[in-house]
């Protein structure tokens, strides 16, 4: 046991994979969970991964040694100011938003002295959401970079990272403006072009939908899978790493046109460079154990 | 059996697969086959998916059945020149490129009187390469199109989607121009957007490669594989399929610039509608059996 009583604030995808691996592994006393919806509070308790949920934020942190902010990154500047009076001294306070800069303006104004609040973010998840998607080993062999202020307390620090790595994390620390422009580049602008694709695809009238949906064959379908992410979360994400984002952006459109110019061009040894290059990252990702070498492009088949 | 003779003109990944799923069903009576370069025919008679490989395409084809031309689309137009006076009567020449107008172009004048031509193209395949990359079951549950011009032999036509549907194929027919457009959409373009993202990736000074190796998540993790594809293959597909995936690129940007608007302008109800409607199309894939709804973000982690 690492905590004696963990508090999840919203009880979606993340939370309730966290609650999973908690009770899996007994790294907290007990678990209280809370979520906006009446609904999704409903399907927490029939699926019973906290040992209690109450109907409001305030009542859940009562007690609790470690508090999870599991919310859509635009709500945890309200969610912040209900609990702030709620919390106990010397607790820790975290999140799992996939932004830091704006979760730290949002939250930082309403956590009292005494308490520690330590910005974290599992880069984990999949193109599921909510209390049902949840699963124990989510968070296995994927980092969790937390993002800790100057100045917050080595213990409590040290604490959470032992937790995350309880749950199956890698953990690291960062600055919180360096690790929203990395998510910029591994993650925010990779969603958001595949949003775009998807969308094109939808939108052109001379290929039905159910021919894009019959032969969408690999590099579709895995745009889709990314595109069915859920909306909420990452219409916050974009308005919150705007500037990330969108530096990352100009980037892209800028390479995109160049490989538009050598093909209108005919220019075949810029395209061969190109592809050649990006392969060698590739197998980066492969030797740094982030992905398996296992052709996945034939997926669902049996080998 | 389908065919007494099959020969195949390449012995990639495709080839190298078909020939192991014509093993297993016995659809060929023997199979030839032959490659440009000599480590690739060395490797193939070391793993002995063919009965015969020989040096030169002529050899291969001489009282084949059944040629396959598994070669990068750029090199269809070359190998068709070399075999087309070896041909025997009545024999079906197919191939597998990607592109189908430009292929129906580059191998149609060297086509004898008496020999069908059919053009097809299995959307399958992985991001390997080469001839030890084949499996059996790549082409499974998987369309394979066929693009045959007006007044081809439908008897030739109907033996030909036997035989890929004994591989374990689902079969069409389409207009040729009409492939190439849904091929832009649904596996062109996105093939270039990904090495595009991988490679801004690669080219921003302040995110180490390390960094991005180590935190690529979900999005980016599924465009390096998309982007590890072959170089050559790629190159060709752009180069001969030039003006439909640059008609998508184009509006790509389009829509690209509008959610980039959003962003700017902090628009997030257009975000928000945007990101719900893609989910939808998402929802059609997987009822339309294409991909599995097991979330595959936490890929490697065993359930």
């Amino acid at each position: 046991m690492i905590y004696q009583r963990v508090a999840l604030i919203g009880l979606g995808l993340i939370a309730s994979s966290m609650a999973h691996a908690m009770r899996r592994d007994g790294l907290a006393g007990s678990i209280a969970g809370t979520a906006r919806s009446a609904e999704t509070r409903e399907i927490a308790r029939e699926i019973g991964f906290c040992d209690d949920v109450f109907d409001t934020a305030a009542e859940a942190v009562a007690d609790a040694d470690l508090i999870i902010l599991a919310v859509p990154v635009g709500a945890m500047a309200d969610v912040s100011r209900e609990i702030g009076p709620h919390l106990k001294p010397g607790s820790t306070v975290t999140d799992v938003g996939s932004v830091k800069g704006a979760v730290i303006q949002a939250v930082s104004p309403h956590m009292p002295h005494g308490v520690h609040f330590i910005p974290g973010h599992p880069l984990a998840g999949t193109e599921h959401s909510g209390p049902r998607s949840g699963f124990a080993e989510l968070f296995e062999r994927r980092w969790t970079i937390l993002t800790p202020v100057e100045g917050t307390d080595e213990e409590a620090v040290a604490k959470l990272r032992a937790f995350w790595e309880a749950i199956g994390a890698h953990v690291d620390t960062m600055d919180p403006d360096h690790h929203d422009l990395v998510l910029a580049v591994t993650s925010h602008c990779p969603h958001l072009i595949a949003y775009t694709m998807v969308g094109v695809a939808d939108d052109l009238r001379r290929v039905t939908d159910s021919e894009v949906i019959k032969y969408s064959a690999a590099g579709f379908r895995d745009f889709t899978r990314i595109a069915a992410s859920d909306p909420t979360m990452w219409r916050d994400v974009f308005l919150s790493n705007k500037e990330a984002t969108l530096e990352i952006l100009g980037r892209f459109t800028e390479e995109l046109f160049a490989l538009q110019r050598a093909i209108r061009t005919g220019d075949g040894e810029h395209l061969f460079d190109y592809f050649t290059h990006t392969r060698a990252i590739r197998r980066g990702i492969i030797e740094a154990g982030q992905d398996t070498d296992a052709p996945d492009f034939g997926r669902g088949v049996k080998r």
